[in-house]
């Protein structure tokens, strides 16, 4: 039998579970990652889960996508935890209709809690810090 | 002394060595990091340890190579090990010779098996998911 | 009550602080990452910690960066611990006034050792593996 994963552990695992369910667009693995009542501050302003997951659901404005994140730093405070994580999104075109490649360097303030026996987002905020 | 790692901090140190060993064109330390019945599936079809290791063995098209790796989606199950790594890998060319530098976005889906009082590379699959 | 932080979270953590102190250009939180006799072998040569922050006070030379770091490869012994770090430094200019984007990619070796209750970088080489 293998030990249980640590909070870190299961905290990194979260987010990269995030990146493939957001370049999959898999909106059904993206709720199992938050929690109901989470708030996502982003680019379309702040949304509840069910208008983000509908904003997720449209067609992608781009072919391929790749969520591509450095390590988070991490606070675990008892049931919830503080994570910081740098990430460069590629968004990557269909050159052959003219579209160009967007690169954006992201920041996720992400506040996680523990529920169901695991982490889920409790409360987020993307802030781009470059584009390209 | 020091407490014995995590089978995940383990993990995340193979990743690590491999990249360092594929910048530095290291064969012997790349076989060390593989079980001898490996089967790589990249952009040179399904290939076995000794003929990968050839090919990795011959003068490399881009003087300097970066396998910039994110953290890995890792599930330990007992004495095996799934990881799906997202990689972007820097191919860096020789401009004065008119060569064109190369960028990848790479997964590798890899299954480790402990062995030998750590862990091996048991199987991989590299898919390209992005060049530019 | 959390479990403590095993010596690779205190280690990876130490790294995402650096590149968030880096990219705020706060000198003090700086500071609080390195041993006071630390040596940083940079692109300026070898400094101390003083100069070193010197340096970095001075006003930057592109309005925005970001430290994207790698997971580390990390060895304990002890109380020392080696960490080697790829890392993708995002300079990104000011477009407007004809400034062009740097980008780095930099391999961070570091020694850290067990002090404080913590973790500080006792010694740095950072080395420019390719700019573009």
């Amino acid at each position: 039998m293998s030990p249980p994963e640590s909070d870190h552990d299961q905290l990194r695992n979260l987010m990269q579970r995030y990146a493939r369910a957001a370049d999959g667009r898999d909106v059904d693995a993206l709720r199992t990652l938050f929690h109901p009542d989470v708030t996502i501050d982003g680019a379309r302003g702040e949304l509840g889960l069910e208008p983000w997951l509908d904003s997720m659901r449209r067609a992608p404005a781009f072919p391929v996508s790749m969520h591509f994140l450095g390590d988070p730093l991490i606070e675990v405070n008892g049931d919830e935890a503080n994570l910081d994580t740098y990430a460069v999104v590629y968004q990557v075109a269909d050159r052959s209709s003219g579209q160009q490649d967007l690169t954006l360097g992201i920041r996720y303030v992400d506040l996680a809690v523990r529920a169901d026996g695991g982490w889920r987002i409790r409360k987020r905020a993307a802030r781009t810090v470059w584009t390209r």
